[in-house]
């Protein structure tokens, strides 16, 4: 399955990356975040994005002869995104003439601003009877020569004539990689957005970004509409399954979602859905038929990126704008995750780190530069507060920490109101406290009160329906069946973690870091993760809540076309891993079921 | 502006063509007609079209690491759709394994089967465990062992889950070039369609193809919907120069009549519209400003070909069906022109012909495979029996034939009806033949009846308003000043005959044959204009009347996507000549806007 990476290293910047046969010297590039010069983007047309290869095979292409000198390629130099790597290579990269704009986002992450958005501002010579080239002729010649290609649809191409006209021939026009989304009269490059979508199950959040100074403009956040068909991502599978109709008021509720919030992004910032040309969003929007996914052998419709025209889902960005989407891993390993991967920079360095996701699936990546694998543990809704008894989602009144000493002390979302329930992050602070304070044995089994006579909060455990529980506050607690799903829950996720591990051959002492990635992620407490055993027992603060990865990774692929190029290779460097039918799954769910003492990941 | 051609020689047949720099060899064996095998269609991933170079350049390109092994290309074999022309070139053609269908269509044109539409059936791995690869990623697997790349939009995609499982994974994707328009459950090879249309000024011609026989369903004519906002080109600008709503009702005007054409063409075959694929259109239908049309230096808005999603206008075939059109060759030599060139095979034989499409401009093509070249010729509405006193379009009551003797002979259209007018190629005879009956003088002025008192015919010369005429009929007369507007229509267009004869430097012995092409051309008598000079001089046997070449030309398309492909270059391969503003077109112009006696077309 997996093919023997070729390394290919760059001069003198002396860095090395391992890539599959086949990819561009170019793209290699993009993998370690190194810049090579390009206003085309890879498409072979601008010519600058040229490289001397100093050892390795450097067939000269056709856009070679078209773009480099004789005495050029006679020297060895060829354009990046023309070569392809089929051995070890060497190749030396010209300094960059203009030192590229680059922020840090995601997990401290190096992103160069070069966005697949461009605006070109075209003095264009106007027509004459010597010069009677049509309307999109003179476009196109204008942008080749500033190194661009174009292909426009016929809804673009007919707004060329008024415009063009009213405009004195000076446009400004908008490529989306090579397509032309717009033509503008006069000079708009100063104004130039997308927005970024991070589609959650519970929760959507919208950044729109000026793409000019890779700056958000305005973010926010509001419930999924598709809460009312179901909680999690099960019960929308089973809601889509009602056909077609279903499946449609689905696609609906998500995409009035994100339009109210596109309403409000314009509102706040004064940016007009005109001056909005692409949507980047990380998860399902498209009305895809779910039914497949809900059963053996959960095969996907399709898990590749997409680009589709935004009024082809009414989408309320510029009319001829478009939606990209990132690919998916595996069936339930989705581009959440490929955003999370891009956003912390897992299985492009040589570090050795585990990303989680933990929800109703718990979706892992583990590995380096070398080899990494992902897969995704089935943990059910325990950590989304449901098939608690006083479970609740993690909103005002839910208990989102707690600790233990003399005495309880909780934090309740909201701040000062009376805790209604509790929410998975809570839950898994409460089973670590309780664990730390002696209350609740390794096996999971709550301790009896005459166990524990003096401990402090021995009347605390009490008994639920014959069910022995602990009480939290007045009304809510949790009770030894709670305990019993927390188990299966993280057991699944601690058995995923550890299957990977033992296919990549390492052992917690190889791991340099655990990554808690999604909206679960940034509020769960590390050191209450590795209490419980959901994640390998490394040193604290080599675990690390990286916050709203998949948004932040959805924002990254907005700002670079080089980063998105990596999310869309990426289902191809990382190998899946199917959990379930694997008996070394079983067999390590079993023997994790307890808490760590007991059975610590190894 | 014009690059010298390079020449390729294929062997064994010892063919030759010449093609600009850069052509590939798969598209130059299209210009003369000469199969290559592929299943691809030349996009370098089917391997079939392998040729051996023996003379020229032979750099191997990625594609062909892929497809051929290294003693292959070792030996100087290479994929003929990815080696580019750079220098003149010999190659080996292999014998192709099967006989390729092919039919004679246009004017003795052997065309061979090969529809850019292909249906291919598959039988696909059902999901297991071991093989969770996403619906998309299975078919595409599938369908690369064939030798098909696949792109696909979400429209498509999103009916794969429910098709593959109705259907048990044996399904029969549908492929339009690259794109994937549908995935049908079962084998349905067996039917597949497509639909040309040609849409003329006036009349609006549908053929349904099946695409699997290469033969006609079913063929329609009927009145172009735009009629009522103009009754030629220029009055439908004019309207369209009314504003956005106003172009709009033309696009619904047309769109409805194509509509309804396809309605009646499924009515009587049976075929369904989710049969019918992909829809090859000769004319504007996009619904573009025409306003930069209307003046000087009358650019278009565009000129190149385009795909179009049929469902954007809302044409009734597959809902992710295409509309494919033509390229121009200028502002007003359009699609209709390259169909019909693709008809004739002007300008890719060694014979020096001229190829005219009389109408409000008449559109002209001269030349050779060595050089070609083309212009519009205005000529006003004459032709199409508009500013003649009893002028009308060639319906029923229409005189479309006249022949003078001692008594005057009718054609009328509808046969046995009284004569309510006379269209455009009754005018051409009627002229012809006053020349000839010695009632008209080569200056164009009629002979009073005084000047031939015993001529059989001598009291039909009248007098209107005070003005001389010939009497054809009860109420239908030709006057003095309609044979004004003759003269300077067939002067206008003979002029710009002249005026390529000279760039080309050929003489009217050089010409090999005259062809009429357009709907006018079909009824217009090849000799009569010949006698008014609206042709060149030559034999009358050898000026030939083509029929709906544009029709043609699209059902050509429509079956084969090699001609089509040579359509798609006709416009980098005949060079333009815009005649307004050229002195020569001015002089030549006043010298033949007599008759030939006086002044013949040299």
């Amino acid at each position: 399955m997996i093919q023997r990476k070729l390394e290919v290293t760059y001069l003198p910047y002396d860095r090395t990356t391992r890539v599959p046969a086949g990819t561009t010297v170019f793209s290699a590039a993009h993998w370690i975040g190194l810049p090579i010069d390009s206003t085309c983007g890879g498409r072979g047309t601008c010519g600058k994005c040229k490289v001397r290869v100093i050892q390795g095979r450097r067939d000269a292409e056709t856009a070679d002869h078209r773009q480099l000198r004789p005495s050029e390629i006679e020297d060895g130099w060829r354009l990046s995104c023309q070569a392809r790597v089929y051995e070890d290579m060497t190749c030396e990269v010209p300094q960059l003439l203009r030192v590229p704009k680059a922020a840090t986002m995601g997990l401290g992450r190096l992103v160069i601003l070069d966005p697949n958005v461009r605006k070109v501002y075209l003095e264009l010579s106007e027509p004459s009877m010597e010069d009677q080239r049509s309307d999109v002729a003179r476009l196109r010649d204008a942008l080749t020569e500033e190194g661009h290609d174009m292909v426009a649809g016929v809804a673009v191409l007919r707004t060329l004539p008024p415009v063009f006209r009213e405009a004195g021939f000076r446009v400004t026009a908008v490529l989306a990689g090579e397509q032309l989304v717009a033509v503008e009269a006069g000079d708009t490059t100063a104004e130039c957005y997308g927005v970024a979508f991070d589609v959650g199950t519970t929760t959507l959040v919208g950044t729109l970004m000026n793409l000019r100074t890779g700056m958000a403009a305005s973010v926010l956040s509001t419930l999924n509409g598709q809460a009312p068909f179901g909680a999690d991502v099960i019960s929308r599978i089973s809601h889509g399954m009602n056909g077609p109709e279903a499946i449609q008021e689905l696609q609906d509720a998500v995409v009035g979602t994100m339009n109210t919030v596109l309403g409000e992004l314009y509102r706040e910032t004064g940016v007009t859905p005109q001056q909005t040309y692409e949507a980047v969003v990380v998860g399902n929007v498209f009305g895809i038929d779910p039914t497949p996914l809900s059963m053996s052998p959960f095969t996907p419709a399709f898990m590749d990126e997409l680009s589709v025209a935004a009024r082809e889902i009414g989408l309320q960005i510029h009319p001829h704008g478009y939606i990209q989407t990132l690919p998916a891993l595996g069936a339930y390993v989705g581009a959440d995750i490929v955003a999370g991967v891009l956003a912390t920079g897992v299985a492009r360095e040589d570090r050795i780190r585990v990303f989680v996701d933990v929800g109703t699936n718990g979706e892992i990546v583990l590995g380096s530069a070398q080899r990494a694998l992902a897969t995704a543990a089935p943990a059910g809704p325990a950590f989304e507060g449901s098939q608690i008894k006083c479970g609740m989602r993690a909103t005002v009144g839910a208990i989102e920490g707690v600790q233990l000493s003399d005495r309880v002390e909780l934090q309740i979302i909201g701040g000062d109101v009376p805790p209604e329930g509790i929410c998975g992050s809570g839950l898994v602070d409460a089973v670590a406290q309780l664990l730390l304070a002696g209350l609740l044995e390794y096996s999971g089994r709550f301790k009896k009160p005459e166990d524990v006579p003096h401990h402090p909060l021995h009347d605390r455990l009490i008994d639920v329906d014959g069910m022995r529980a602990f009480l939290l506050a007045d009304g809510v607690y949790l009770t030894q069946r709670d305990i019993r799903e927390l188990q299966f829950a993280k057991g699944s996720i601690a058995t995923g973690i550890k299957v990977l591990m033992d296919i990549l051959g390492v052992t917690v002492d190889d791991l340099d870091e655990v990554l808690l990635g999604g909206s679960f992620g940034s509020y769960l407490n590390p050191e209450s993760a590795k209490i419980i055993g959901l994640v390998p027992p490394v040193a604290v603060d080599r675990i690390i809540a990286v916050g709203n990865s998949a948004g932040e990774g959805a924002k990254i692929a907005l700002l670079s076309y080089r980063e998105r190029q990596v999310a869309f290779e990426l289902p191809s460097r990382i190998e899946y891993i199917e959990l379930s039918g694997r008996s070394d799954f079983n067999d390590s769910f079993i023997s994790v079921l307890g808490f760590p003492q007991l059975a610590p990941i190894q």
